[in-house]
This record gives structure tokens, C-alpha cells and sequence, in this order.
């Protein structure tokens, strides 16, 4: 089979980059062209020095960059880039892959209240396939359109979904702490994510609403059957990559053996650790790479459960992920490129 | 008033260190001796390079140390070593503050399950008081043995207490997902708490039993006034000092205002700053204060609070609070030697 | 005495901070007005929340704030500022004391042809005086301009006092390699300051040249009583604060007793604490201190001397400085709020 | 070729990992046992949780593991392990890598009086290859005895062997200031080493003598023809990987053209990349890579150039090296296994 010929619109942030990084080392990819308007001519090694020595392209101007020539469009973007420009792309038989979440969320309305922007693709909204392949890999594979998920609702639709698709937790009782390293905050200059702002501390953010949870409540509502409660906290890690999800909820059935049942809902998954009972995931384990780590225990004197999931949040997270819907929508082995082992 | 005389019992770890910082600026205070067996005649500043400048003061064997002279002895040791040698120091009416775990359950069975560890101490159990001042303040005042609040219970009882006391949660689905600097784990020699370990990367512990667990179930039952759930999951972050606890529960009446409740919950106590409503507190706020910083919120689309308490878990989660106690038990004013503002 | 009226400009930067929190604590000191045009009407602790419990000041705007009643106005100003507003102020009698490098370079062509600025307050500029106690005390006392060291220049010139001003160095051979942690490079919002792109890595910057080098020739030249050559290199430390200098230079006479020399020359100096033979600092020793530590030692197998010098780059190297200064000219105790112990 | 069968001693520390790390993703390298007598039975997964998924081998002891079967025994122990077991081996015709000291220094003399052991192979010594490919790449092709560079070591000659082979220094005024992450200290606990005492501070060490200069000395000396002297100063940076060089000296001739020099020094090493003039490398660029970046500048008003080195101490530091040397020995492509991309 030839090189997939791709094109990545926006590539000057942290997903940006890290998609490069996997594309570069992809033995079936090859990047066409990186748009940034305002990068335009500026090499990505110069750019982002950790790039010099994986990858010799330049940014270029989304003129130039001939979009509509390539197999496949990621759109590493803010949100509301995609809508308006991937329409375009699709008509012209381009596979659309976005990091952003202008196609998560199904229902516009609750696009708009949580975005404060009318969606102006509903069309294509729904033609959408949304992008985690433990969950959805068939539709995946048919797609022209890929919504890939948030960092956080990967880990905590992985780390829910054995229990709540059979129907074992109170769905009233669901509480999601998650923590991130800080370049899920983007590649941005704000004061608020200096070095000397972040190090050495830690603290809770966006409790009063933050973006992923209406797309995290759509999915785990949808995994139910009905719709679920959830609180969901996130937290800034003082380290540079990795995301860890605590999970809490009451089961209905408190002498379910839920080692067994994580064990046996992934089997097959290459992407998806269960640990031994009684082991707990570190972020660094995943660091670099596509795979999730999952911890599943019960509280102590309590019948809540207590899933505990890492990731990378800029891998299994973000670009690994949208990695592999690509090889998944082009008939390749679903592992394909991501099968790294980086400390 | 001439100055207290002080003694300390196994100052080699992080809480006696801070101890030690804190009690050499303390206006009324002079250590007269620091024992430690192993590290006999060494001087503090050799042993711990930050005390240089600080304190010139030496270890000295238990033998040599003549700590009945004393007016208060505070034991910063392993569990275990307080309920064995405070009786003697206590039979001759010296003061004895205890930041071990020792006095801290008042069920000695309890205990035992716990600590695996009978407790020799039952008489003094009973008569221990909990040195917690916000909830505490007049049974301190009298008390003649101290036994110090755990780093962790401490910001989980600050953080809940206002919506315990006057029963307004539901108290079945109390959930504390707290998170601790490294310093919290000790200064022992282990290669789990290696820096090449730890940083950059963030884990749950203990989620199958962490021993503070009783302790802040029998104290916020106490508060509630009956005997409450709680699922408590413990978090390492990649930082030296600082404890975050979010805690999570459903509200009886969502229509509450919590931002009110805990600003008059907390009016008068000068060590617990409630934050003004949407802001949220970082640890480096309170590094090296003996200040908490709660921040209380209702979380979006749910009939949950969320409640977010920072402290500096060696100084308001262990020294500083010790010191605290010191000052009431001895009728000094209860900020004596706290007032620092360190960045 | 009643307490010194002080006005700050330009209080937004970490050594403006910095300066709240030690002023803040001082016992003679009132600050009555800190300025920033942008951030005016704002809460210091709304603006940098560590603050929070420190000070309730809120910037105000330069015409609010009547300077010229101050009996002392910090600068903690880019390069520019003060040479422009300080003019006004001292001919009212008003102290200034500047933490910017406008008064530093006493050659006004030097100062241009490394700040690419005109200068136009010669006259101030020959009477200002170099704000580095242990080298000037005499002439702070009864000085009306102080131009605060760079934090670099402040480690480097302890750091080999002892040997220029007695001719013991080859300075044909002077090197400085120098590390300082991420505060030093200010609160601005810049990419290459944000934590992802800083944490968990190490560099050299500024080889082609560093605006603190003619300020550190100077003043090594004045020491030696000739010009030195110096080779300067800064490097960038994933640490908040803190500076570590490690200074090289041949001796001339191998044989000279290194420690009794420094022991000696620093002798009575309470912020220089020379370190037992064979024992070096660590930044952390000095952590929120005005203190520098010093290791002074051979190298094996040569004729060189390493001196390794630390200090807190925003006390002693910046704002702790200052308040010593201005603690001298006021006819204060030199270490007047400047003892603290915080880790 | 079929796969080359691998044994490793002493596989418990950081290098050790490492190497598994590397090799279970070579395509030519099979690894048949690794030794640990206190480890035996143990998986390298439960011993070490970021191997999850990078290998399934289990610790054997050294008897189970018939280390003469395989075609090639890396050593990754303590100093005086190699040189007791490897005669063995090497008998029997087995090639042997070793990342300790025990081969490097030449002179049993010198060896022992800064390792305080008696070399008992000297016959080995002798016929010993210092593994540096870029320095010795012929001799390590026939080689059956491999004596990897200390990680310091390797930085060092990469940065000067331009300079030093042509004659350009003066060898009297050479002077390495280099900054090393924490996993260099090794993997064994020690209080000095816990994250507490680390984490946002920076110091210099072993001043007084540190066991790679012998190496280094040795080594520079032989490139440049004559003795020469040298000044060496290690520092520990907070972080986990990655070391940084900064190398000074004195030009014989300023006016030499040290970027023509260092490009076409090492035009074709495909693993030492020379960073275009006035950039400067960060160790974050060579994170898990095998690749060295140099960037060589003049010192602003003076005659010395300034060498500033990156690498990954355990990659091109000591284990990538290793696969390096092996991929030589064994007539392979220089770079298999090496060709890694990690930020």
C-alpha cells in the first residue's frame, strides 16, 4: 500500500507537535503539508526544538498547502475551526479527522451553551463518528468524519464503561477527580501556566463548569442506556504530560467480582492495561505511549468501586488516539506506529 | 513569662525538622533537647542542611536528655514509641503533644486493626485530647497529653465541617479524594520515594486502606453527630510540601448558600481563610503557614458540593498545628510564632 | 521612630512580590502605595494570590499615589523607568532605591551599547551608589540612590571578593558558570517560560552574551584594582528560585589557605555564611533567605580554585537586598526584617 | 541474521532498564536472561512498573541463566563485578559490553587509586576497546571486550574532540562545568536522593573528586597528544534525565571558524548533531534518544570558545551507547534499535 498522504491543519500546539512526532515515525503515513498561517515558512524544529532530528517540515499557508490533494485532514485546532473549514474537505471525498470538539457533542444546543458558538455543520454533526475505538471501532472504520474524544472523557469513559453497560452502578452517585499535567493547558503564553506559577503546587480548577463534561455525561449516559448524574473535578498536576482519573461510584451489587469483569471487558483491547487486583497506575508508566492503564478496587468498609486510569493525555488523549481511527478508517493495523515504548 | 521549656522526641524525620524551624522562632519557646538515638551528638544543620542558620542545636540519646525537666515534650516518632514512653513524662506532670497516631483513635480495638498494634496506653487514650483548635479550642486549652490530627484529616474535617454539624449532606456519599506533597512520606530512605521516581509523574495509594481513614470516619461522625461512610483515596504529587483535598457529597438541600455558611462557619478562626465564591485555592498559597484556604462550590448540573482545602501538610497538617495547641495549652496567644508569610 | 512611608513602582514582576512580602513583615516599614497604570484598582492578592493574608494593598495608579511623600520609592521597573521618573522624586528629597539595572553601569556608553538605551540621568548616575553591602556599606548609608546588583552579579561578586582584592587570581582565567531558577526570567506571559517547556529539562542561554556581564566585569575590576576578563554563562534551572554560581579561576599561589581566607573576609557579615572545608550549598538552604552560602575549594589534580556560591535570586538577589539597603540608609539594624528561617 | 542472544548482569539500576527498554524493541536482539541474586523470580514489570508492556522477563540468578550461551553480556553493575565474572566469559569466546568503570581506565595505577580496588583483569585491560564509536569506531568493530564511556565522559569528548584533536586549546585553562538529572545517582536508596531533598534545588558535588575525571583526562589527552589538565565540576539538576556540558577553554587562535569546525568534524555521525550557530541545545530535545547536540560559541569580549553538550545519561550516556557498540561489534547497521523519537 502507498503512503497515506496527510495534512494537519493547525500544528503549533502541543497536540500539534505530538502528532507530528507519531506521523514522522508511521510507516504507512506521510505529511503533505502543516498549516499555520501565522508560522507560515518557519521550520517545526525551529519552532519546537524537541522536533529537530524527527521531522524536517516547514509550516506553510493553508493556500499553499493544496488540502483537498490528501487522503486524510487532522484539525489540531481551536474549536470552531473545524465546522468551518472541514465541510469543504468532505465534499471532496477527504477523511476528517478532528482533535477539537466541534463534533463531540451531538445535541447543538448543548454544543452552543457549553462553547458559546452556534454550530454551523449540523449536517455533518451527525454524520460524525465519535473517535474512541474501544468503544465504537466498527462505525470507525466507515467513517469520514472522526470527532476524536477530549483527554479527560477518554480516561473516564474507559475506566467506567465495564460497569456501566451492565447496568452495576448508581448512576446518581458518579464522581470523576481528575488530574493533568499541564500541557493539556495548551502551548499558549499565560502567565497562569508559567513554570514558576505551576511547580511545586497543585490545585483544583474549572469546578464551576469545565468544557468536558457535557460531552463526558453524553457518552456515559449513552453506555447506561439512561441519563447519569456526574460531578467531575479537574486538577492541575505539576508535571508535563499524563492525565489520572479517580473514579467513585456506589455499586448496586457490592460482591461483583470486578477484577474479572475489567479483565474480561478488555480482553483483546491492546490499548487498554488492566493491572493485577491491588495494583494501583502511575502516569509514568504510559508516558509517550497509547496505552491506558486501568486500577479497579473497592473502597474500603464502603460498596463504592474506585477506578483509577492513567493515560497520556497528548497520546491515548489526543493524537495517538487519532492515530489509531486512522489506521482503523484505512484498513491498517489498528496499532500501527503506536506501538512505542518511551519512558 | 520566661520561655517554655521544650523537648523533642525523634526529631529526624520532616515533622520534627519543621518542629524545629518553627519552635526556634517562636518568641516564648527554647529547645532545650532533641533526641534521637542513631544521630547522637550530630548537629542538627549537619544532618539536615536547611537548619543551618536556624538552629545549633545537637541530637542527644533519650538518657542524656532529661526531658521530665521539660514543660511540654512533643513526639514526632513512628507510631507506637508515644504510647510507651509518655506515661512516665505525663506521671510528672510534663505536657506531652503527640503527632504520631497513637492518642488519635479512641477505640483501641480500633486502633489495633488499624496499627496492628495492641494499645498500652488505654488509661491516657481516654483522657487524649484531639488537637484540632477549630473544633477543639477549650478542651486543648486544659488538656494534659495532645494527640495531633493526621496531615490528611485535618483538611478533610476543616473542609466538611460546616455542612456535618448542621446536618445538611447526605452522608452516604461522602467521598474525599485528597492529594499530598512527597514530604508527607517520610524522610526514610526508600526507593519508592527516589526523585527519579516520582517526578513528572502523579498515583493513587492506599486506595485498599489508608490508616487515616478511621480516624476521619470517627471524627466526622462525631461532627455529624452518627456514624457516616466515606471513601477516601489518597494521591502523590510531584511536589516537596502541600496537601489538596476535594471533597465530594450530595446536599440534602442543593438550595443552600454555601458560600455564607462557611464564611460565618469560620469567622473569627485566623488560621482558616474561606476564599470569596468561584475561586479556588493552589497549595503554594499556604507553603510554610500554618493558613488553610477552602474554597466551597456546588458543582455544575448536580445537587453535589465540592470543597476544595488547601494546607501546608507539615505545618497546619502536623508542626504547625502542634504548635498551635502548644500555645493554648499554655495560655499564650494561639498565633504565637505562626504569623510567617513564606512563599 | 515611626515607620518608613515607602512607595513601590511597578509592583507586578516577582521581585515587586517579593518586596511586598518582606516589607509587609518588616516592623518599620508602611508601603503607601504600589503602582501599575494596567493593573490599577486591582488587589495585590487577586493579582498574585499567594499574597492572599500577606497584604491588602491594591495597585494604584503613579498620579494616585503622591510618591513624593515617601521617605523611600523602590523601583522594580523594567530598564528605563527609573531613570526617567527617579530624577523628580530625588530632587524632592525622596531616597529611591532602584532594583532595575538603569544606575549599575557607571560608563553610560557601556550601559548603551548593552541596553541598546541612551542614557538620560548622567548626573544621577555618578552619584548613585552600588547597592552590594559587603562591598559598599559605608557609602549606602549616606546615599540617596541606590542601584540594586543583578542577582547574577551579586553571587559572583561574593563569591571572589575574597581573592581579586587581594591579587590572588590569574584574571586572565575568570570563569563564571551560573544556573538560576525560572523566577529570575519574570511574570511575563511567554512561551518559552511556560511550564511544559521547562520542566524536567536543563539549559544554557544567553552564551552570545548576558546584559549582567559588563555589570560583573566592573565590578570584579574594581575589586582587583585591573581589568579582568570573565567568561559568563547562564544556564536555566526547572526550580522556581534560587541561584547557584560556580565560579573557576587559577590561583597564583596553590598553596594559599582557602577557607581561613574566607572565614576571614566574610567575619562578622551575618548574610554571608562561608561553609565548612569540603561542604558545598544547595539553593534550598537558602530559600526565602536573605543569606548566601559559599563553598570555597581546590580542584583535584589542579592549580584552579571552585568557589560555589548560593542565594535566594529574588531576596539577596533582588528584594532583600533592597530592604537591606534601605535598612542602612535609614540608620536601621542591617537585618531588620530580613531574618527569617523558611524552608 | 538470526536474533542475537543477550545476557545481562545486574539489571536492577537505571542503565539496566534502559537497556531492556532498548533492546526489547531491536529487531535483531533477543534478550535470553537477566541477572539479579536478590531479585531472582521477580518480574522486571512488578520490580520496575514502567516495563509493563516493554518486556515479560523475570530476574533469574546468575546461576539458572547460562550467560556462556549467549553471543554478547552487557554488565550493568557496580565497579568490580566485570572484572571478577567477564574472564570467564570471554574465554569462552562470549562478546562482553561492559557500562561499569572497570575497563576504562587504562592504567591499573590511576584505576585504583580512585576506585580503591585492585584491578585483578589487566591482561583484559589491555586489550579493552573504549566504546565511543565517534572516537573509535574501527577498534570497536573487531572488539571482544567493550569498556562503555561514563556519561559525563562521553559529553565531554564529543564537545572538545574537534577543538583538542587539531591543536586549538590551551590545555592549561580547560574547565567542564556539567549538570546531570537525578536517575545518574543511580536507583538505591538513599535519603540524599528522595524527591523531598532534590526537588527545587540545584547544588554542585563532588568537588573534591569525582570518579570520571581520571576517565575523562585520560581520554582528552589522548586526543589531544599530550597531557592536559582539567577542572571538573558536577552539579545535580531536578530532573530525571539528561546532562549538560558546558565546556570552556581558551582559543590558541580566536579567529577560527568553530562552526565550519564542529559541522565538518562531525559530518556523517549520525547520532552528534551540531545545532546551527547561536542555538543553544536543552536536554528535553534528546530525551530517550540516542543523538548528542552541540552548540559552540565564542565567549562575548574574550578568547574562549563555549561548548554547550546535551545527551540522555542513560541512552548515549551509558545503555543506548551500549547497543551502539553491540550493533558495531556485530557488523549491523550502526543505529538499529536507535532510530527512537521520544519527547
Amino acid at each position: 500500500m502507498s503512503r497515506l498522504k496527510i495534512g494537519i491543519v493547525g500544528g503549533t500546539g502541543y497536540t500539534g507537535t505530538e502528532l507530528v512526532r507519531l506521523l514522522s515515525q508511521h510507516p504507512n503515513a506521510e505529511i503533505l503539508a502543516i498549516t499555520s498561517r501565522k508560522e507560515a515558512g518557519i521550520a517545526l524544529s525551529d519552532f519546537y526544538p524537541p522536533l529537530r532530528g524527527v521531522s524536517d517540515l516547514r509550516f506553510t499557508t493553508p493556500d499553499e498547502a493544496n488540502l483537498s490533494a490528501c487522503d486524510v485532514v487532522f484539525f489540531a485546532t481551536p474549536h470552531g475551526v473545524c465546522m468551518a473549514q472541514a465541510p469543504a474537505l468532505l465534499a471532496q471525498g477527504v477523511k476528517v479527522i478532528d482533535l477539537s470538539a466541534d463534533f463531540r457533542i451531538k445535541d447543538p444546543k448543548r454544543f452552543e451553551q457549553w462553547y458559546h458558538l452556534p454550530h454551523t455543520a449540523t449536517d455533518w454533526l451527525e454524520r460524525a463518528v465519535y473517535g474512541l475505538p474501544e468503544l465504537n471501532r466498527d462505525a470507525i472504520k466507515t467513517a469520514q468524519l472522526i470527532a476524536c474524544p477530549g483527554c479527560y472523557p477518554t480516561s473516564v469513559q474507559l475506566g467506567l464503561k465495564p460497569l456501566l453497560e451492565r447496568g452495576l452502578l448508581d448512576t446518581k452517585t458518579l464522581v470523576a477527580d481528575v488530574k493533568s499535567g499541564v500541557s493539556g493547558a495548551g502551548r499558549e503564553a499565560k502567565v497562569a501556566n508559567l513554570y514558576a506559577e505551576i511547580n511545586d503546587s497543585f490545585k483544583a480548577y474549572g469546578v464551576v463548569g469545565h468544557r468536558h463534561l457535557p460531552e463526558i455525561k453524553q457518552q456515559l449516559s449513552a453506555l447506561a442506556g439512561h441519563d447519569v448524574d456526574l460531578v467531575f473535578v479537574p486538577h492541575l498536576v505539576p508535571m508535563t504530560r499524563g492525565i489520572e482519573s479517580t473514579l467513585y461510584a456506589r455499586l448496586l451489587d457490592p460482591t461483583i467480582d470486578l477484577q474479572a469483569l475489567y479483565q474480561s471487558a478488555f480482553a483483546g483491547e491492546s490499548f487498554v492495561d488492566v493491572l493485577p487486583a491491588g495494583v494501583l497506575p502511575e502516569t509514568r508508566n504510559v508516558r509517550g505511549s497509547n496505552r491506558v492503564q486501568i486500577g479497579v478496587n473497592r473502597a474500603p468498609e464502603s460498596d463504592y468501586v474506585v477506578v483509577s486510569v492513567v493515560e497520556d493525555n497528548l497520546v491515548k488523549g489526543a493524537s495517538g488516539q487519532a492515530v489509531q481511527c486512522m489506521n482503523l478508517m484505512f484498513g491498517l493495523d489498528e496499532g500501527l506506529g503506536l506501538n512505542l515504548s518511551t519512558f
